[in-house]
């Protein structure tokens, strides 16, 4: 059983603290808006699906506190979509679901104008139906990227892309489960993923309680492997993707794309459509965040550099497509040239 | 001033610890090959150069501990020599270093066959000999560094090169420090270098200490810089050069080569010629020590990692050789084709 990153329970959501692993499988309750700000923005809950999950129960949870008539919920619901936005700026899917929890929301007060508990209820069921949609979504992906796979494969992968950074099985992950259930002896090989370790705290962890084969290497140390031959494939994610192609995701990825181009190695994204963004024309155009210092200075607390050192510190990097082997969506793996193929997708 | 890394005190030698860097600057004495071998080993003293240094006084004090005839000290030599050479594998200096001492050794024996304490004095003079060379050979790499650099220029870096690593004012760091010397603006981007973050905690501490603006990343920043344009030159160290100008050095090196190629960046490694090893053919014939896999899972004793997981964790890394824009050497700055260039330096 893939561990569970959020789901809606009685009244209220429930996260696995993604903070705490692998040392402890701690859960909470989000039962205000505020508080899955904070676990958004505090990386409790993170993957570009998974958060836009997390955004579409936030913006109900904000609205359901309100009372008064559906136009004042309507007017509720951008103010709470607007305070969820600013949580964390590069995975397009925080604005995706926002979004489609707006525009259904719309949809409901026209249905409903003077129902405020039918509207509040459908809201509900938008977010608990991207949830479940996600879900299939990864199941498609791993489908698709399985066509990909062969037994006995090595695959190195940068960051998680799991069940936890999704509702589903994942989505570079999602191929690997899938192989795994099927019998395929495969290889991971994962970078550790500095600054926040999420390939040594959450895909080793995952993989490991999955069964499957795990190997921890540092993210410099991802170059010479795939340069000494011990990479079949390389999968990632992404956090956003633009209309040429160009793949925004965590810092480093760019870095493994270089080797894997210069080495001969496929190297392909997993992405939902969701994680797309036509309306950005190239990768340059990606809003990258980034983060505290102390990240990077004092990992978990602990400090490790001089005090007062200045620090760069992007949790994103773009990757250009030109250094992109394929893009896995739910709808089948697209190749160059990414615009026409991408935009096919979405008509 | 610049940091000591090693220094002959009276009778003993004496190391700054730099595994307690930056919090602590902890001066270690080291009177027998143990404890030299296994500040070696623990990398209490580390950096190719440093290591030579080390390694030929941690002869001299193992030939010391005994008496008797010049012929039994030369039977030591050897022992100790033994010994000392099994602490790392990859830093070719340390053999060079050893083998010196060796040489010097029998040239010793022959011109004082029945006074011991020349021999001894003499072994004592040749390691101090290799340590005030290093400090001009560092010298000398700054001065031809130093016509490559450009007032307002922004350097990247990876690992530790710095006076840290060396007798002198470093490797890939002394041009930087003459830059400054002479009043140019500089600034250094240095990659933290996982495992052992000898990027954030040494060439952190060190260019902080001489007033260098100093901003650190993590490993995987460094190609999203480089595609940026924020980076106008990369200088790097090398643990051991092969013939034909393959470069072994600090693991995530390459990966910095490959992004440096991709965008136009000059990618220069500093070595001096202790460092250059002709008897290898290629890089692939360069030993890469790997190392405890509680470096990556472990940081300085906080588990991030699950238990149980596999590592891959290389110490090392090689650049091959077309990736690399010049060699800055003692004897000036050598360019492709390597193989002629490097020979030329010897003859």
């Amino acid at each position: 059983m893939a561990p569970e990153s959020i789901r809606w329970h009685e009244d209220h959501v429930v996260i696995l603290d993604q903070t705490r692993l692998p040392r402890e499988e701690r859960y909470l309750e989000i039962r205000d808006p505020e508080a899955m700000f904070e676990a958004i923005q505090r990386l409790r809950v993170r993957g570009a699906p998974a958060i836009g999950v997390a955004a579409a129960y936030g913006l109900y949870l904000g609205v359901r506190e309100h009372t008064g008539s559906v136009e004042r919920l309507l007017a509720r619901v951008e103010e709470v979509a607007s305070y969820l936005a600013k949580s964390r700026p590069t995975a397009v899917n925080l604005f995706w679901a926002l979004d489609r929890m707006k525009a259904r929301a719309r949809e409901l007060a026209a249905q409903h104008p003077d129902a405020p508990e039918q509207f509040l209820s459908g809201l509900l069921q938008e977010a608990r139906q991207i949830q479940e949609e996600d879900r299939q979504v990864c199941r498609q992906i791993g489908l698709h990227g399985l066509t990909l796979l062969r037994p006995g494969m090595r695959i190195l992968t940068h960051c998680n892309t799991g069940a936890l950074a999704t509702a589903g099985i994942g989505t570079a992950l999602a191929p690997i489960f899938l192989a795994h259930e099927r019998g395929w002896p495969v290889e991971v090989y994962a970078d550790e993923t500095r600054p926040l370790l999420q390939g040594a705290r959450l895909t080793a962890w995952e993989l490991q309680r999955a069964g499957i084969p795990i190997t921890l290497l540092c993210d410099g140390a991802a170059a010479s492997l795939i340069a000494r031959g011990r990479v079949d494939l390389v999968l990632v994610g992404a956090d956003r993707v633009a209309a040429n192609g160009d793949v925004a995701n965590k810092v480093g990825t760019s870095a493994v794309a270089l080797a894997a181009r210069e080495y001969g190695v496929p190297f392909y994204v997993a992405s939902p459509l969701s994680t797309i963004d036509l309306s950005l024309a190239s990768g340059a155009e990606i809003p990258i965040e980034e983060r505290d210092p102390r990240e990077v200075t004092e990992p978990f607390g602990v400090p490790f550099a001089p005090e007062g050192v200045r620090v760069y510190n992007p949790a994103f990097d773009v990757t250009p497509h030109r250094f992109i082997t394929g893009i896995i969506t739910e709808k089948g793996i697209v190749h160059p040239p990414y615009g026409p193929a991408l935009r096919a997708l979405f008509a």
